[in-house]
């Protein structure tokens, strides 16, 4: 941490700062300027809070140079990590997974028509939604467990591991049962008790970004899951909110290649909820892999014109068999 | 509902859209315009969700009227809502509360000694956290139960009503057993479960807005609370999230004003969290009052600067005497 | 600044960087930590700009210390500024101003009824526009010079000085010669030519904030016209975008205390922008008051539901009168 | 436009409105609904103003259809503008152009070895600045018409086009009488009397996208350039203004395929200015091509080292080599 004093700080105010950083049993360093001091502090092993500090008379600024961050980092762990979901594997640099089903669980016939196709497609991994987070409580909520079991169902039928949204702890046991690996959805990303006890199931996760997440707390919350001692986990950019409200969200697709420098889990890409429009998706997905991400999830729904969810950002079957084509030819 | 059609839409186009409207029990209404068609849709008692027409060729744009919410607007409950947290009164137009106490409970002493000085110095109810997110793992993440009770027995002490921030389900009860007031936090406001579980328990809710959080999205989280059978919301404006980083959060005050037009829940302001400094607290808190907040929520300490969370925004207790002056003297 | 290398930085990389800091005449100041190396920049006067340095193999970061603005902080100009504009004086600690009169200048009738109006009311500067800035070209877009002249003739005979806005740099002497005082718009905060022509004429300038502007940008901006020798700039906050689109704009009132702090300057805050709601006029103007600013700027019209622009947000003739009454008692 | 009226407004004020929207010459249509009342307005030609509204009483909400642009739109050009720059073809579909140089001209040995090389690559278009808008008024404002000479010198010599930026209205003639191409900075895409006199000029532009400007203000902008006789106008995503500040920008490149849909201009991708990190250069201009981008502007320096402006985001000449067989293998 770096503490940067006023320019008209005086000598004991100075002073205060040096024997508050000593106290904390760590290495204050002043480095004086032309225009103000500033204090460097040296021998913490992890990031410093600042609370102890902040608060000294005579202080301008206070820079951290750590971050809330640690195992999820590169800088703790060089390697890059190679996810297993069942049978799919998910990493930087493997070759791309594509996680596709409906947004929404609407029925049996749904889930198995969708999951047949997407398989075909050579999807890897099938989703669907059995709980389903919406910003009113007048909107459809979903089939919950019975959604559930056709979404297991249907995965065992076609031969593909299932993920699910889990939005609350007492859901945690029964889903982990029978998913091969459990999604937080982005408005749960710093929900963070969730987080913790997701990291006591021994089950890989999907964490969405939050819509106004920086990267910082993106990987935090990650870090969270990973301290429990679950190192399973793929980020999964979404899209964010912006003051651009033509599309749903801004999708940030240079995160990919930016967290690939900073953090050794994989990153995979949701075009169909950051833009809210299938005809983006076939594009957008195409960018993600060129990109390098590991992977995009799609919502894929055998007639989308009835979909109860999402509708105009699923593909339908068709259009997900030409997705593939498409990503294939990208990466050729 | 309004389907403006696109520029060349064809007359089957038009049809298809028409009958997809009959087909719900709803009542079309076509608008032939010079450069397009728009179609009304008539006849539906709430929100119409557009799934069922937006995948339809031929649609330019589909427009809502109809909000997400309804218990919580004034069009459905003309008043103005009078919420009892224990011995306190939150409401537009009535004196305003200030709710005040430590960011984080951290002994008996501190919250003891801030509950005498804020209850000496007016103020309404007493907060203090027993559970804190915190953006990473690595930092304090408070007392818990035994925080909860400190904070008990020093409101007992003084005489002051109780509020507090749940985080998870499985501690409302307990929480819910001492506490008058259960406090949602900016990150859990779209946490839906918790809302409705929340809605369940006969306590005052203080909601905080989500840092990103459209006032839209606000009300209808709030909604989630309301529909299962507790009207009693306070909601808190606590900052937002923009481009500027000056400050911790953009304190967006004009939602205060404006929010009373539309809903009859209380709103309070929390200028602490939206700055982060604690010399802009009381001129922001006066401006709040002034704008007709039914209160503020303001985080003070006995020695901020050994906080062990937020000390830069926290009030010592003579600062927190001199806001309720200026308060004071701000609605004479 | 400061240069913090990576976690895996090699002593030659180091020692790169400690070179190209010495080429620049500066003086480096390596700061060993345990996770990483970071190198103090020390002797500069002002802003280092960061090129030669970031380009350097081992960099991880580079810090900012000093900022891209100088003459307009108060490290350089410890006092407040008052600004005189005509008979009117706007500083920090004064009296509040009130700069009132129509959006857009619409004929000699519209403008003299609205000075002789907001005179009695008790306004300072009178505002009109005759150069109307307009998200696209099929809007209207104000008299040019036959409204200036307007405005003139009725400051002149209601014995207001008058402040309108410029856009282009051949109309600064024509504008000049007869207005008290020259209005950057928000759209042109950052039309650097045009900031610095207006910093060669003598006349006081009221310089809005851009709607995406930083702090720190805004008063580089203001910077531009005072290094050219013009002390005499009014900043004025009229709201930001931020992905709230409930009301236009959001204000950012607490900017106005953190700049008393920053800045010399006197900041007036333009409610009616800001909101594009008369409604939230009154209010907002009277929080604007409450937390220190120099001055309000609001828009009114004899006859708000016949403007050609703005109308919505306009005071009427009456509600300007109302608005002055609250703002006495609001001081008083 | 469609009037939504208040839930509780009156037979009255719905007849005002009746009457307002009849005295424009236009067509009320009524449309009663369970909740409220929405009033359609029909036979306008284009944009309708909606002061004469929104001002009456009763009214809740007034909702644009039309748009504030019309002869950039598909709706009224629906073929693909095809704009050609000296010798090179910009369009929807064609063989992406790279518009490539410095980031400031230097030197005339700077700007030449760079053209040369980017000529070499296969670059279509030289860019290079000799006028800077730069954030403050201490940092390095460009060589002005020495660099504008320097890079024409350079552009003959290698055969190549050439794109510099122009910021005032004064510099407009000298430069198109050397520039084969205009450039509109970010700050300047509202400065519309700048737009205007460009629109005046016979000279290709590109126009880059405000930080924070909307799809709907970017269109609206280039409208004021085609509407004075100019329809070759090039637009340029160069990303935008959000609350993450990881990288310099967001690059926002979900609109290139969704501005293909809404105008017949093409959109070229900035991803040295978005990203500000030469790393991130070549994924994002891979991924701009993919998406359907007409072509890329990307900053190249013999030595960003010791550039004087965005050395960090600059790519050096064997890195544009490396940028270029890449985005012709994405093609192939």
């Amino acid at each position: 941490m770096l503490i940067v004093m006023e320019h008209g700080a005086t000598p004991e105010q100075i002073e205060t700062v040096v024997q508050a950083v000593r106290r904390l049993g760590l290495a204050p360093q002043p480095i004086p300027g032309e225009n103000r001091v500033a204090i460097g502090v040296l021998g913490n092993q992890g990031y410093v809070a600042d609370e102890p500090f902040r608060d000294l008379p005579g202080i301008q600024e206070l820079i951290h140079v750590t971050k809330p961050y640690k195992l999820v980092s590169r800088d703790f762990h060089p390697g890059e990590s190679v996810i297993a979901v069942g049978t799919a594997r998910v990493g930087w640099g493997l070759p791309p997974v594509a996680i596709a089903g409906p947004c929404t669980v609407e029925s049996r016939e749904q889930v198995r028509a969708t999951a047949k196709a997407v398989k075909a497609a050579g999807a890897g991994i099938l989703r669907g939604g059995a709980f389903k987070p919406r910003t009113g409580p007048h909107s459809f909520q979903g089939l919950g467990y019975e959604g559930l079991d056709y979404l297991a169902e249907a995965g065992r039928e076609v031969g593909l591991p299932i993920v699910t949204e889990v939005m609350r702890i007492d859901q945690l046991e029964r889903v982990a049962a029978v998913a091969d690996c459990l999604q937080i959805g982005a408005r749960n990303m710093q929900n963070f008790d969730l987080l913790k006890e997701v990291g006591r199931v021994g089950k890989p996760v999907v964490l969405k970004r939050g819509v106004s997440a920086t990267l910082e707390e993106f990987l935090a919350a990650a870090e969270y899951i990973v301290i429990e001692g679950n190192p399973n986990v793929i980020l999964c950019e979404r899209g964010i909110r912006t003051f651009e409200r033509a599309l749903r969200n801004t999708l940030d697709l240079a995160v990919v290649p930016y967290l690939r420098q900073v953090t050794h889990l994989p990153v995979v890409v949701d075009p169909s909820h950051a833009l809210g429009r299938r005809d983006l998706v076939i594009p957008m997905s195409k960018a993600a892999i060129v990109v390098g991400a590991a992977g995009v999830m799609v919502e894929v729904h055998p007639d989308p014109a009835r979909a109860l969810c999402d509708g105009p950002q699923s593909l339908d079957l068709a259009g997900f068999a030409q997705l593939m084509a498409e990503l294939r030819a990208a990466r050729a």
